[in-house]
């Protein structure tokens, strides 16, 4: 039987991250990369049936003026990233996508992405929420019919969002849905507006980013009444990496974290929209509250991310941990983290869409808790250290292959 | 019912490790030092019926002509650890265990060891192996008498022998009793000799070092035979179990270790002795290759000691991971662990002693394997990863308490 | 000739530098100090006639209700600091100069500072700037007269003061002087008023803080008048140190920085104040601007200054260079200081008061700009590179023992 | 008047510092490439008679068989170095350098180099010193004839050749002279066998390698004999640049170094060749000694260099220096350098060539000490401080340029 056709539908289809899974796609496609970095295709995964990266095909949104071209090349020359051969063999499938990609919408983004915004989108910028789903939706369903598509996985790799405020959202959709109509004073966010359209035609959601996308509990339900799934929060690809594996060593040997302190630098598009504060407070929510929840206590604990421009795409975080040991002894743990933040990301994304896929062909609805060691915030697991998220992933693949 | 009382039997009970241990164990019953750092006063253990540490009695052996109060203050002094009121407060306590320590051995401990040894122990230069174990075993059973002793656990931690090939030691304890008579020629050094003497009085043996101790397959079969138990090998406190920490993330996440290069400096006694290249070699094996066991590949390793004067006890390791990322990106983690050696080891120590009690009393016999996470050789475990060894061990105690 | 019998009198002189500045004159005087860390018993000074240490007495001021006995004790246990035994012996001593400590001032301190004070100092809160100024002067012409003091070189070491904007000051000290009676009006702080005190007495005044002291113009107008001199200001011991040791080689080597970014972590009471924003501005100001004046252009720089409770007195700095070599080939350099603040600071401002003391009894009048080397912003001395530095300070050295 | 045309004739042309000299140099010349990190282009050089870049031609002697076009592209894609742009626009004149590379000489230059030599070499295997000396001339003449050249500076970028010992040399050129005739019994090796070839002709010889070059007394001889100049030895570029710059402030302030551990990993040929610990310990003579010319004791020191293959051109170097402050305080100052070995050496051959070339041609003949800064055995000038060195350079070209 012939392999589903799936379209991975990227919202920030000319951003890094997406830049940088769509030009390893093509890679894979072309047998130009390896599968170096790609959870998929770890060996406990082997027997699972998984699409084959042949049946995949990106389109996206984005709301900036450049090109997936320019993108990658400009990731090439200032991060010293990519194989050059693989850029330059990508070419065609790289013009062929930046076809595919439609205007998004930039509604209650903030002003720092606003600015990000190309001309073109200045026409969206008065659309009713309502309308700007539509449009979303024209543009999911345009893609899935000239590409034949089986299904359609939409993965928000968009520029963290303001942080905003769940508490008031009303917690059911029927109560939800008419706040659509409400123009600016509308609550939810694009990242979200994305994840209602995606969820109404029933297609499966992926939320990569801190936005809010489809935490809030109302959108949840839609993706169950629509009978749908969706994973999120937030990838998890470097520091809070490592503090989701070194946390549980100190409470594994009892040794009191004192404080712990990481810095984190770095230069791409996503650090320019996090230099400002409102965009930049939702990021650290994410980071840091792992640790009371793995140790069992509260550290004083310390995160910056800053912007330096230099640095470009590659982002070094240094972490402090100051922790007492027996009879009191005061001893220190840094760790200095060098790593390519999109190429990091992309192949977690590539993943999710394979993982993704398979739990809604399979015929999962709601909230995919089993994902969680990707995330963050792992919407729907409580516990954080990461060797029992990875845990949790293994088992449902041994379930899934049996 | 009253507890039983117990002995720990240091094999180096001079040296920092059971200085800083016997000094804990006091603070624990004056209630001067708190559970930090004691892995068998974490939660998961509470419904265990661990020995009290009122309970717990200390003594040993030694080879040095210092005194356990000396050595307590050398480490107060040159590395700045322990609490001065604990310090004075342990006075007492420290003198009488003094007076339970009683001269070792150094057979086949090779000529840095026996450098150290104290003129009292030149008397012993030329004893036969069968005499040094009827001498030991002496030792041990005045200790029981004189201190009405329910039970004894005899720890091993001395400094690192030179490594030695087990090839081609016999595989059974007849054939390898008989090489006791052999004088020079007999192939076991003193770390064995202490386990053979304690398996013969059906005592536990916990080999907290490189050296051979109960590793040999025939001494095992002692230990089965007097139906004693035994645990090892190689406290695992710093690097190394950063490694089994660490290099399961990178498996998990499919990112290839392209190389890790660790060195290490520090400057105590343990130090001094492992500057003679014999003696290191032993250390350094244990260091390395379960990196191999955990990634499925052999990265480049490269691991070093090196013994610097100034940082007395404390010990600084700086690993470098190079790893590749999706698309050959290659990518850095640094870390620095500056721990105190004596303080980390210290509390493990006493856990063991505890844990390897409440499994002897509960009728365990042989190799105990449930112990892997304290060991840079798990001897018994397969799996080197942390996470893993300890969900072993919680395993274990779960079904202890039911 | 007997040597001259000279008053060092702390601004602070309950805080952490003067405490351990203190506490290592009482060590040097009963020869159970060496001369390790200060800079005037290098070789190149030995030919000065500098005051032995012997002859110099220690009074001060503070605002807090601690003794200096207490404060010792606490760096001691803390942070793992001085040697027990001369902790013991100095117990008489510290006493002593407790008995001289006199409440200061806290005008324009702002409130940080302010919920420091005793309630003693409360009964001096709505005091008029002059009257705090007269008080101060009672205080130090008290000081000489009981101790027979043939000088005083006044110190400021307290905590610093919320940043102030100079330039509305008027630069003659003739206009500035009227408004000490304008009471919360006045626009001098604290730091400033204990200067104009020691200047109208005569008194030499070190501004080792990033408080204003004697820095408006105004000031230095005042000192000239009355035959003084000053040196200052913020002394340079640890981040900053490195930074003017560090940025002459990447000039030299034509090695362009492109972001040099730095972060600070620390534990100790001038951490606790600096955590108010208002405060850190202050410091911040002089960590950061010299790599500009060093390189010729302005890298992107971040100075970040945290409080981090469980480090107590030790600071830890991570910097992270990224500098372009030839063929815009970008490269780092990290480095982490691991420093106890108090001790870096105390033997320079030791340093200080006997180069000072020095200057003033040949009769140097004015700023002393030969000890730029001490200061992160070396007043007098546009070249902030510290081998120049150096150099400016062994040539004026090399005068003086002509 | 027409500025000279200079030859550059590199030995270890095909290598990767000369591959990056040869490249940058036609980047100058194509205006593809800007002055950073060319120390003859600062400012207190400009008005120097340095020459131009147009006016330079490279040639050289090497033993392998790569061409230079192939490693210029191996550096570009294992070590992700240069700009695309630029190695495309070169091809042709990396081709006609390539042209001009001939077979050296692997007389005396260990196993670990004869395995790198071509099948090319091997003709030469067994040739007289003398006959090597000739033949290494009568390249050196076609060079300087074919291509019009008014003066050929020999600049020596070979692999490390294994640590010698030249007390055994006879001091005076007429004596040493003798030995070229002897065969394998001849204590010269190849480096300083190019250095008589030079000398003879009259030419100057650079050498940025720890080979003995021309370091012997007699050949420092007979480049006086013939008029000419020399400067050297190993060219200073990273950890040791940093040792020379970190160890005068410890210095300046009285902290003393208790120990200073410094470990290089790094995975060029370079390193390939200091794997063979008889090459190595040449090398890690000049990276350790100075510390105490400078500091005035000697702390403990460690240096490792170890080849990790991953590593690609790119050394990384952790160093971690433990000192002592006031009152016996214990502090840490880490670093870790990651620089890319041949562009941090590349320009400062550039920057030699100027130099020597004009202090040849100002008819400074013998050593020339005034470049020491560039060197980490700065032959003729016994102060190690990295700023001092600085100065005598700068003074020297204030007092060309007068």
């Amino acid at each position: 039987m012939a392999q589903p056709r799936i379209g991975i539908w990227f919202i920030g289809a000319r951003g890094g991250v997406a830049a940088s899974a769509t030009l390893g796609l093509i890679g894979l496609q072309k047998r130009l990369a390896d599968s170096v970095g790609l959870v998929s295709e770890l060996p406990q995964f082997a027997r699972l049936d998984l699409v084959a990266w042949d049946t995949l095909v990106v389109g996206g949104h984005d709301i900036r003026d450049v090109t997936l071209t320019e993108e990658v090349a400009r990731l090439h020359r200032e991060s010293r990233v990519f194989d050059a051969k693989l850029v330059a063999a990508a070419q065609g499938e790289l013009s062929s996508v930046d076809t595919r990609i439609r205007p998004g919408t930039i509604f209650r983004c903030g002003t720092t992405i606003e600015k990000l915004a190309a001309n073109a989108m200045l026409g969206h910028s008065h659309e009713l929420p309502r309308h700007a789903v539509e449009r979303i939706q024209s543009d999911l369903k345009n893609f899935q019919q000239e590409l034949h598509l089986d299904c359609i996985i939409v993965v928000n790799v968009a520029s963290t969002e303001p942080a905003t405020n769940f508490v008031d959202l009303p917690p059911h959709w029927s109560d939800l849905d008419r706040l659509l109509d409400e123009g600016p004073a509308c609550p939810l966010s694009a990242s979200s507006l994305y994840a209602i359209a995606a969820f109404q035609l029933g297609m499966p959601y992926i939320n990569f980013t801190p936005s809010p996308g489809a935490t809030p509990a109302a959108l949840g339900e839609l993706a169950e009444l629509r009978k749908t799934c969706h994973a999120g929060q937030d990838g998890k690809t470097g520091e809070t990496l490592l503090k989701s594996v070194l946390a549980p060593m100190f409470a594994a040997r009892h040794l009191e974290v004192m404080s712990w302190v990481g810095h984190n630098i770095f230069g791409n598009l996503d650090g320019e929209v996090l230099d400002d504060p409102v965009n930049k407070s939702a990021k650290i929510q994410g980071k840091d509250k792992l640790l009371g929840l793995i140790l069992g206590y509260d550290p004083q604990t310390l995160v910056s991310i800053e912007y330096i421009r230099s640095m470009g795409d590659w982002k070094t975080a240094w972490d402090h941990i100051h922790f007492r040991g027996f009879l009191g002894t005061p001893m220190t743990l840094q760790f200095t983290w060098q790593g390519c933040d999109s190429l990091l990301a992309a192949p977690l994304v590539l993943d999710l869409v394979r993982f993704v896929e398979l739990a809604n062909r399979r015929g999962e609805i709601g909230l995919l808790s089993q994902f969680g060691s990707f995330f963050k915030r792992p919407l729907g697991l409580e516990n954080h250290a990461f060797d029992h998220q990875s845990s949790v992933l293994n088992e449902w693949a041994a379930r899934q292959s049996q």
